[in-house]
């Protein structure tokens, strides 16, 4: 199926998020030829980088800067580009700068679509800032009269990459994404993300887990591992899938 | 794209619901080699045939008669075959020996996809009833136990095309389907459909804004004529859509 | 206003519902001069009638006549006159024969209004019988195929009334009734319904608190008894209300 | 029914959206004798104004009078006044003092009904915004202790008009107002709003099939056209309605 | 805390799933000193046997002994009871005397707690019908006018074990149970499940995430596996918990 | 069961609603020995006060004085300590500084349980901004990388009081918390709240009525008054309740 090139975004709240939930996503997009564009909107410094926090002599620079550089690599391994906005974590801030950056970007890029997050996760309401964001900046970027030097985007669609506790946020999956083939690459991504090893053993299961989903609802019993994501808007297409 | 050839069950509540509702989705399968079958659970004699009852001398026999030649010319120009199973409309029953048989048809057509009706309409529990049998049906042919000459089915895909008035069921659209260049096809599979002439502008006009929402949700300007359809199971896939 | 009088269909699970629950607007329909018919599936004589069964020597037959009675009454009161199905509850029974006879009787009022339980309610699985039963007989009693002495009816709103917990079972109010003029003709037929006195003061409590919510909902000041009441179809009116 | 006059204020995130949504409940009320007040909170010069920038030479200067003036037209031929607060449109912004001046104006027009977006679009979230805020501005017009020379308001209702794409937006239909009579004051009201003349047919098309609908739904033969408004306050009533 | 002694029941669509979705609540409950009985509807003979359907020679005799086995041996490691009804699978079949069946064992165990299935589950109606069903027996059974030799049962809180794939069947967490001490027990129950090794491994890993998901919500950090369970009324209590 | 202390936070969000939503829970809480500590973000004065301004001569800080005073002393008699942020009301602000109070507060009293407002209340915005404000603050609070002197906070429950009407807020009871023994308190408690002393009958009442559900929910008979409260997260627990 040697579909056409396509420009991905993935519109992630820390730093880290882009890689568990969406890694094999973004592997499978770059495998292909899509160009992949990760926007990070902070480095998850204050809420998700325990393991930093808890060595020696630790300082807020030395956060940032060590996640910067574990989701640099984590990106170039998965085949992303990244754009570091950062603005915060815990709580996240977006302010109108902010937000102008983000739909520049958005019109820089010109997604087929964009991963984000979903819309109401009660643990952690920076999750629920970036998809609102996300959202409003996709509008703004599709307005003709919002003159800037790119032009207006068409209407990517928003998939929803799988939060931590599904059945607490209202997701209900509508693709099992056949991550077999990149699983690795996946995998070697998350060992770029610092002392947070338990974690992989748990994307890992979990995608082991949503490939047995998969077969048992038809897809090929050649794959081994999935990823779950939920969409936002309909598909439009020729077939039925 | 040349993928494999397909089976498509159609599972209709009553025998002018397919042609209405999925007839785009019908003719767009077949006309891609897929293998289409409608099972039509009743003939909508009582509910849905009001051109005929207002004919004078109009009996009961001649009503299933009608309905059932209308229904077998569509199909045939859609390009699907038919199994009529006459259990009744207005409402609708499903005995122990009717289910069995939509299992036994179920095996025999090893479907990949199956369509029908919405889980909650307020206005037709027929419409409910056959989405349950289904359901029901479908769970029961995949089941090993269960023996008969066919084997057990896979986990066809379930889409639920759209109710007559979806804001009051529920109804969220997942797959806007491009019918533009089976549309004919449908309209003239509509022709069929005896005096509902109205209901034959209903659906072109219909056709004809979920082709706009199409384009507007990023699918390419040469469409149309649209479909909308949501869906059950999560898709399970390699690409991002 | 002096709109034309109108037929109003109370389809009741067990013999007390309507009292309690759409006692109001029973009066206050039938003081402007509608039809008002009340429907009982069953006597509630098994789940409903603890007062009687804890008087000594009581028997099943007994309960039936003594629960027959009561509702007559009350339903006398309000303005309305009764069917007795007689179809036995904890759990209800609607068979084929007790359908039809609920479609005729729909063909025989002719309702442009009728008041049921709500859809799902954990705590009574009777009312959603009643519910469900009430939804199909009222598609059979619309179908033109469906051919009896009296003609099809039209498409009657249906209105839910206010169900033990409403918080437990979705409940969400779209009418305030006011009932003040009539809640003493209310307030007489509850005191009909046996050994139950506790609950004339329990729907006397809710009532106010009802007429407490339409005033502060913008009504008239003058209100001092409401009932709530959900709507299952849209309002096709010409006004903004 | 000669009931008395009322003060209804439509509030409109972009310049645009009353006259295509609400234009009908608009003209309905003004005919019938009601204040009808119209508060633009943008004028969708960036987001809804596609066919004035294509125009060559085109600034905003020139947009932002092109759409006040065709508001002003359209709501002139619909009955009723304007009040466009400028706050920007894609995304729309209520900093407090335009907070201020929304609930002011709620005070000045003492509203028994109010008309507004839903609370959910995921394609518009200037929809969503102008949904809050009415819903924060209404309570604060209500609170004795919020103190202007204009007294509280009581308790309006809230009436959300269709969304474009209603079934991605939770819309559910409660309200089917009659236009009939209006509906050419309506299509007036439209052909003022510039270049964007397919949408006159496709909000033509709109009233004709909730006009069938609204019959479908019990009423009178005589309604061709229709507007669909879902409500999020219960009615006050005396009537089973 | 050393509460009274309390009865529980399990109703289990068919006999695996009580195994699986609940042993350790099972467990947890007998080590406490309560009595536990499962009431299996079906053997699962049809539609959760297909390690016995594949072995040579296999008959539906043969497969209702094995499992009947399984089952049995499994509750009595757990300290449970078992009820066998036999009603067949894929699908179920409830008639009116098992479902009197049903109401006399509640009656008989007087239940404080009782564990069942989710209301909506789109892979495996027969759980549906579970859920159903007891919501229904529970009501026959709390009547007062249902005259059998054991009495009346009270309100008993119904708990939804946790099913294959939550997030499609609208499942919220409310109740994370700590099976930390009683694991070893339910392995151990597991393994008398037949060839359906691969499921135990499932199990254990999903009790230990749930068991990381504890911890995360509170729990004490000695917690290593629990299970999910979701309450379908409020729990009564004296505590903030 | 002499489980050891705990730290109780109420989230009000105008300086009545802990008294009337909670009182029982406060009062039930600080009986058994727990540190409760009411934040008030406000002190309702414009929106909760209309007895105040309705004297003659009032002022805006007399009000703000006379409602610290009642709350100050309800929460005395309750066994609650205050926190005053005075942000404002009707709207209600929390801007950076007071969100990083919040989260010091939370901080500083390390609660088990916290108690606030439901997340969609569409009369009063007000309580959605509190519930928003204690989820993001919440979060905040439990990151590591936030430092301040106070470590960070585990993960307490979040209980939502019951709100004005419940069945338009979404409101859906977990717990029915049995407040028999400290009505008397809750009710002196009320009585500081000045003029509102209808308000007093009102809350009276309603527990009344959740003592008599808690009852027919299986809590003990001696059950006379109740509060009702939903649960956001789920519980942790070795037992099935």
């Amino acid at each position: 199926m040697a579909s056409e090139k396509k420009s991905v975004v993935v519109f992630s709240a820390h730093s880290g998020d882009f890689v568990w939930r969406a890694g094999g996503a973004i592997a499978t997009a770059a495998q292909r030829g899509d160009d992949v564009h990760v926007i990070c909107l902070s480095f998850g410094e204050r809420g998700e980088s325990q393991g930093l926090w808890r060595q020696e002599g630790m300082t807020m620079e030395k956060v940032l800067q060590k996640r910067r550089e574990e989701a640099t690599n984590a990106a170039e391994i998965l085949g992303a580009s990244t754009d570091f906005l950062d603005l915060g974590d815990y709580p996240l801030h977006v302010d109108d700068e902010a937000f102008n950056r983000v739909v520049d970007l958005l019109r820089a890029y010109q997604p087929h679509t964009i991963l984000t997050h979903v819309a109401n996760d009660p643990y952690n309401r920076d999750h629920n800032m970036a998809h609102e964001t996300l959202l409003r900046a996709r509008m703004v970027a599709q307005a003709m009269g919002h003159q800037t030097e790119n032009p207006p985007i068409g209407a990517p669609q928003v998939l929803m990459f799988e939060p931590h506790q599904p059945e607490m946020c209202g997701f209900s999956v509508d693709l099992l994404l056949d991550i077999t083939e990149v699983f690795d690459t996946k995998r070697r991504a998350m060992e770029c993300m610092g002392a947070q090893s338990h974690l992989i053993e748990y994307y890992t299961d979990l995608a082991v887990r949503r490939g047995v989903q998969a077969v048992r609802n038809g897809g090929p019993k050649s794959i081994t591992h999935a990823e779950a994501h939920a969409r936002l808007f309909p598909v439009v297409g020729r077939e039925l899938v």
